[in-house]
């Protein structure tokens, strides 16, 4: 009987090839052109190495800022936290760098909060402002967020079902292949 | 009859003397050495220049910021302008720098102000905000500016019984010498 | 009868059914990573596009500086353009930095051309200098330089086997997955 | 009896009065302006404090770049040794800027040195090339520099002259002005 084979379907089963054979860069370039699959656990190490512009960009392929409440704070979060590791290494450029080019754009949101994210900027440490006076570093930070952005992923319906894999056993596109 | 001559008075003598030779770096320096003297159409060149260093760093041998109320009105307008005039020029680099190191010290006297002089660095255009929607170029600045600082020059005890020069007749130093 | 399938066999079905899906980033990833196919339209593209390090980053898949004449011969060119173009741009900082880092590697093999390629640096143009003295501009100078470099890999035994891809029929994949 | 005071002799006593008086800018602006006196103890001290472009800027008064060979080794070896602390201080940027801007101007005197002090920016230490070998650090090479400069300037017939100031008694000025 012949297989109803979907793209889908053979994309995750190439996945599973490239990943068995380890062509980790293609995996998830994959997984983003094909946005069939978030990968959690690739998302939480990008976060984990402080690699925020890669993070955005992976996200990009399953949903944008505007998408909804979940994006939008998902986004905020990144770019806050990129900020505030520019202002916790005093390369103010780059700080107001990321203010203008990728806070600004939440300034309608909340313009209150924008505010107080731009006076940051005028402070030796960001550590002086209250709710901040708890930031430890980069790494302890990092950890923080990615809990708190891993909920919001899973709570989004954009990203929710992509999140599984399905249960094939090994080699699986190579044993289809081999059985005709 | 002998003179009774004075060091203030010698040194007014050498002024003149050094003003005739034309030896005008020498002038502004003895002038700013000695304070005696506060050369008014000096500090004006130097504010129609953009020269804001250079001024500080006369008006310093005459006052300090923290002198009286003019004083820090006059070092606060002129730190004020040189900052508009970095975040005009794009000079985002220049102008957290001016931010952090020439205006933080007037915080405390004015805390909204200077959060509101923060905000500027977020604008790509300073004249979006309210009372600096008038504010035309640098050149026109800096004459309405320097018209106020005289204001507040000639009504600074500090400075403003030094801003006459005894009415010598020309060539006087050389005068007195020869006459003996 | 099954099919005696090989790894390499399985990439290029793979890479014909990325290529159709318009995966385009995730075929040269694959084309990298497996690196059973040197894609020398891309490498093209990239050279024209002035995308010198991306298209170092995918020769390395191939091939390195080392192992053998063309390949050392293709990297250094590749790298003396982007020299070039910096000098051109009056960008004295990157193209400092790409002489110490990218072209001092080569200055065991010629001595003297490397000692003429700094030399460089100090002139305003360096079409002062004779043999660089027909140099119009980037755009030319990267086509007259691709047009050589695929010669130079086409002569490169650690390429040129690389440079077909095999005869399939549309949907090579999807139609053997269908024939079970 | 009248004195036959001349201009000279009067900044002479002038700068005796400012000297006496601690108005130390004053009489090194008044030595450059007037070009009567040589100041060698604070040439020396420019150059002991690195300060190169001022002491340059204090010879400019009395000679310049092509005046004599005397005055053009002077030059010469100041920026060279600008150069070289920058490049030990691996500040590439502003190392090839006096390349290019200070050394450049002289590379119709001699060719060959120029292009081998260019070399120098390839090198990751420029005490590899062979006679820069037993350069310590800046303070020594200023120091050795120095006394060399000062060779040079005794020599140097634009100088030797204005070397000497005169044997005054002290206050000599307000004691002339006294006599009256």
């Amino acid at each position: 009987m012949a297989l109803k084979l979907q793209k889908k379907e053979l994309i995750f089963l190439i996945l599973q090839f490239l990943h068995e054979k380890k062509y980790t860069d293609t995996v998830h370039k994959l997984e983003r052109e094909s946005a069939v699959f978030f990968n959690m656990p690739y998302f939480e190490e990008m976060m984990h190495m402080g690699q925020f512009d890669e993070a955005q960009h992976y996200l990009l392929a399953f949903t944008n800022l505007k998408a909804n409440n979940y994006s939008r704070k998902i986004f905020f979060e990144i770019r806050k936290q990129k900020y505030l590791e520019a202002l916790d290494k005093h390369d103010d450029v780059k700080a107001l760098e990321i203010l203008k080019k990728d806070l600004k754009v939440f300034a309608s949101d909340n313009e209150s909060l924008f505010k107080e994210m731009t006076q940051l900027l005028a402070l030796n440490d960001f550590r002086e402002m209250a709710p901040l006076s708890t930031y430890k570093d980069a790494e302890t930070a990092r950890k923080l967020l990615t809990v708190e952005l891993k909920k919001l992923l899973r709570a989004n319906p954009l990203i929710r079902e992509k999140l599984s894999f399905p249960d094939f056993e090994p080699s699986r596109l190579l044993e289809l292949l081999k059985k005709r």
